[in-house]
């Protein structure tokens, strides 16, 4: 071989096992640390958030359960949109080779979705979208819940759809392929991280759209009722 | 070469040039004959609807013009994505060999996009979603415009933003693949056929969403402040 010689695909932990990647450092962090990372900082805010809306000095009236569990979602996901999956939008070139923390969580999660270590061309534009646009908007949902601003249900309509548009094109574009960036029914990289953490992005935005739906639908109706008197 | 030689590549008008399709035969019919079938057909579903959102006989109300254009503009947008891109979702494995009228009329708008000759997987997956949801979903918002259902402004948020979601990924994915699928800068492929009919599907689904938007969180604003009396 001359010296223009390419570098040869390095080992990896990847699927399909024939995947090259020319480069690919391992991670130097045990996968707890990520794991406890994402569950942690996930956590940490769901409580900081659930105390925030319960504080009265906001609008002065109560909030319900349920309420306030989807605004402490709508700052979980402020944070993956914005922080982790904006590492990915910025960085997804040189994740394989780094060793930056979130490189090293993403490095972790594309054992059940190698898509992330290949630049794949859907998954950028997804995740760029996800992480510049649902990312800010999902912090604004949580604001404008908190200060009961009047497009809190548009806001929660806007982010569900565009979270559940975004996940079922994920899911949709990869069961085309064979599911061919995974080890197919391996536990933990199959089944939690790549159907059970991109499920959650299906179940929890399809209940929020419909409940937008309905208090928008209802709040209408209200409208178009009191217009109707008038005439 | 042998009896079970792959057939060989053939001549075709598709971009990248270096493109290799197995299948392909040319259209037998002339382009203005796709044109003036998806033109004709957008413009008689413009008269019919225009007609019947004229028609007092819905609520007894009368319509504004802006939301008279709103509701032929769905009416279209559920022809195209129901008829057209419907046939692209359940024939695009065949189309590049077909000579339906349908799959002719992809074949001529693939010379501005080859992706939809060569089942791309992204486009295949959207284009599937765009036939199956917003195209079912844009009847619907018809309907229930005409029938000032309370969730008229709801289904006109959500067929919107799926569009316009939906087409942000076609322009960037391609953007991101250098616009690789087509001849660029050609004045019918590139600048009519992919730019400026999908940049439709950009300018008035953003426009129908601020609208939206607007309604809907006036709604909600007057329905917040009877709640706010009674307390």
């Amino acid at each position: 071989m001359g010296l223009e010689a390419e570098p040869l695909a390095v080992p990896h932990p990847y699927w399909p096992r024939d995947l090259e990647l020319r480069r690919y450092v391992p991670n130097d962090r045990p996968t707890w640390h990520s794991l406890s990372f994402l569950f942690s900082a996930s956590a940490a805010l769901l409580t900081l958030t659930w105390l925030a809306a319960g504080w009265r000095g906001w609008t002065g009236a109560p909030m319900r359960t349920g309420r306030r569990l989807a605004i402490c979602w709508f700052a979980i996901c402020g944070f993956i949109h914005g922080v982790i999956e904006g590492w990915f939008s910025l960085y997804h070139t040189e994740i394989p080779g780094d060793q930056c923390f979130l490189s090293q969580l993403w490095k972790e999660y594309a054992k059940g979705d190698s898509r992330y270590v290949i630049e794949d061309n859907f998954t950028v534009c997804m995740e760029t979208i996800t992480a510049w646009a649902w990312g800010p908007l999902s912090l604004w949902t949580v604001l404008a819940f908190l200060q009961r601003q009047p497009h809190r249900y548009v806001l929660q309509l806007v982010v569900s759809l565009g979270q559940l548009y975004g996940d079922v094109l994920y899911f949709y574009t990869e069961y085309r392929e064979g599911f061919a960036h995974s080890e197919m029914w391996h536990p933990l990289y199959f089944w939690f991280y790549f159907v059970f953490m991109n499920a959650l992005w299906i179940i929890i935005p399809s209940i929020l759209l419909l409940d937008a739906w309905g208090h928008l639908s209802a709040a209408q109706r209200a409208l178009d009722a009191v217009k109707a008197k008038k005439h």
